[in-house]
């Protein structure tokens, strides 16, 4: 299988680079091809998703992100709105066609105290985000600024919304068989498309799961006073965006949060963390998230879960073991890189 | 001065009915005049924003409102629109012109226990959050649904920008100085105008405040990882939405949290927690919020200060010696009302 790997900016080769190393240990016959993303595509070729990253996509089993975008200060921040970083991201996600973005939240047993939260609260935390990615506000064919107006229009549609719920029905099905939808019925008619195909979806194919339907303003409430009550969230791009960074801080470090989005092609796999240009090139970045997003790989990706979960307890122990500075440790990239590998070996 | 009371729904009647207590043992020279609005008013003139209502606001000084909207499963949420009860609440605050919405996040010391965030990041919390009311996808004219496609167009012009920037700074003034402005700007249209335009107000006119930008899915983030990094937030309706509600959850009880909603005319000011049909009718609702908001009115409304801070202390006593139920005391709206009155007196 071909993997390509799409290291980007900032700290994003360090990590891939760890991630790779782990991929190859644990599956030997996985070929890896290197290509530009974001701002270094853009430095390197004018383009923050250049033709040649678009082609390499074509025969890929699964892509292997790293992270995408400079600092706020960046003169890639000013480029016409088509040439930014960012604009590399979502033309890939549309490029795959991966319409659902999967964030696993849950509270390591033993680290709640990293969390945020009261550890009686962050105990037992596991949720499954499921963030619709190719539609909303975000992919607007509309958008402008006329003069001292600016609009942007969200925008949905049945197929759109049925195709990332059944995503979410799907995973439900392997867990507790809870889906909550988060919308704002209350005020947008996007919203009330959406919980209308939602429930109609659930009624029709999956009468065995439990779905209930909330506001995002509750949600982003309950989130944080009551994370256990959620298993699965399903909603559209741009709460899914707020909510699944929200839910993100809850096991207290976002280096340990890795994402897969899927479609109906080769599969995205990325860490949620920025590309902390800060620490960038010192080789102190924790690649623990970068790692857990290739286990994701294999799983979603590759199907392969004895890799993935061989993975996940290796990451699990190194954690424990050599924990990096961002978990008040000292571990650099190479020492907690090794004690994954060895955890594996 | 007259005040126009809206009780609404719910417990908004008895929440109410307890500030206006208070509000005339320190202000014997209001006059009240009580309207409907919500639910109610939908279910008695069949209009959830009656024209008696709006008529009465055209001499009103300041509005005290309870709350608005009925259980989940309730048929007002399967009316059309414009006749449900949360559009009452639109059709309220655009009739008012109150384009700025004022929610004080402050963490009581001695409270912090309440709080879902460890104490050490709760301790000291004192944010408001300045949300824009009037503008943005909630007063879209142009939403709809064609069969299975729906439509809702965000839209923000540089005069609405402008004024509720100038109420955040004019806040800020009054405060630590320091205005964090959020927005996607890395995505959409309407945020990179309404960036420009903070920005260039402050370079014009606030030279004296610390402004900075971040973006909605950080700023959720941050909030919640390390909420003691902000003083004002400001930000647009939808947005604001969502970050004012997860901000309120820091204090640890939604039944303390009041706000005011301000513009050109007669400010409005409600608590923000929900009309908890479960528990309307009962007594047991804790007025905590309403009455604080009283005080907002007092401050804001009426510039009346030293009236508000007498109400804030006793409240802040109240909640002491008297604590309702939600915080885990025994006290109902009588009881903890009356030790306000009391510790006023
Ligand atoms: C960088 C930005 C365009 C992106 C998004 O909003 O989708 C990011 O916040 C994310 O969540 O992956
Ligand atoms: C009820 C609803 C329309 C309202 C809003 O979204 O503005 C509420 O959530 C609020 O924040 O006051």
């Amino acid at each position: 299988p071909k993997i390509v790997t799409l290291p980007g900016d900032g700290i994003g080769p360090e990590v891939t680079a760890a991630a790779v190393e782990v991929l190859r240990e644990v599956a030997p016959d996985l070929t890896f091809e290197e290509h530009a993303i974001g701002g270094m595509a853009y430095d390197a070729h004018g383009d923050p998703f250049p033709q040649r990253t678009r082609d390499a996509l074509a025969d890929a089993d699964a892509v292997l992100l790293g992270t995408v975008g400079g600092p706020q200060n960046s003169p890639w921040n000013s480029l016409p709105r088509p040439m930014r970083p960012e604009s590399g991201l979502l033309a890939l996600r549309k490029a795959l066609g991966c319409y659902a973005n999967l964030r696993p939240v849950r509270v390591q047993p033993g680290l709640e105290h990293l969390s945020p939260l009261k550890p009686e609260l962050a105990r037992g935390v596991d949720i499954l985000i499921v963030r619709e990615l190719l539609g909303g506000v975000y992919f607007d064919q509309d958008r402008k600024i006329d003069g001292d107006t600016a609009y942007n229009t969200m925008r949905y549609t049945t197929p759109e919304v049925e195709r990332v719920a059944r995503m979410a029905f799907w995973a439900a099905e392997q867990r507790k068989g809870r889906v909550t939808s988060v919308d704002k019925a209350n005020v947008l008619e996007v919203s009330e498309l959406w919980r209308r195909d939602v429930q109609a979806l659930r009624d029709r194919d999956y009468r065995n799961i439990h779905l209930n339907h909330e506001y995002v303003d509750s949600v982003a409430m309950l989130i944080v006073s009551d994370p256990s009550r959620y298993d699965v969230i399903v909603t559209e791009n741009l709460f899914g965006d707020i909510l699944s960074d929200l839910a993100a801080v809850i096991p207290g470090s976002l280096g340990l949060m890795p994402s897969a989005s899927l479609g109906d092609g080769a599969g995205l796999f990325e860490p949620i963390h920025g590309s902390a240009p800060d620490i960038a090139g010192k080789g102190i970045a924790n690649p623990a998230a970068a790692i857990m997003s290739a286990a994701m790989l294999l799983r979603h990706g590759l199907k392969r879960s004895d890799a993935a979960n061989q993975i996940e307890r290796a990451v699990a122990l190194a954690l424990r073991e050599e924990p990096t500075r961002d978990l008040g440790g000292k571990a650099d990239t190479r020492t907690f890189t090794n004690a994954v590998l060895e955890a594996m070996g």
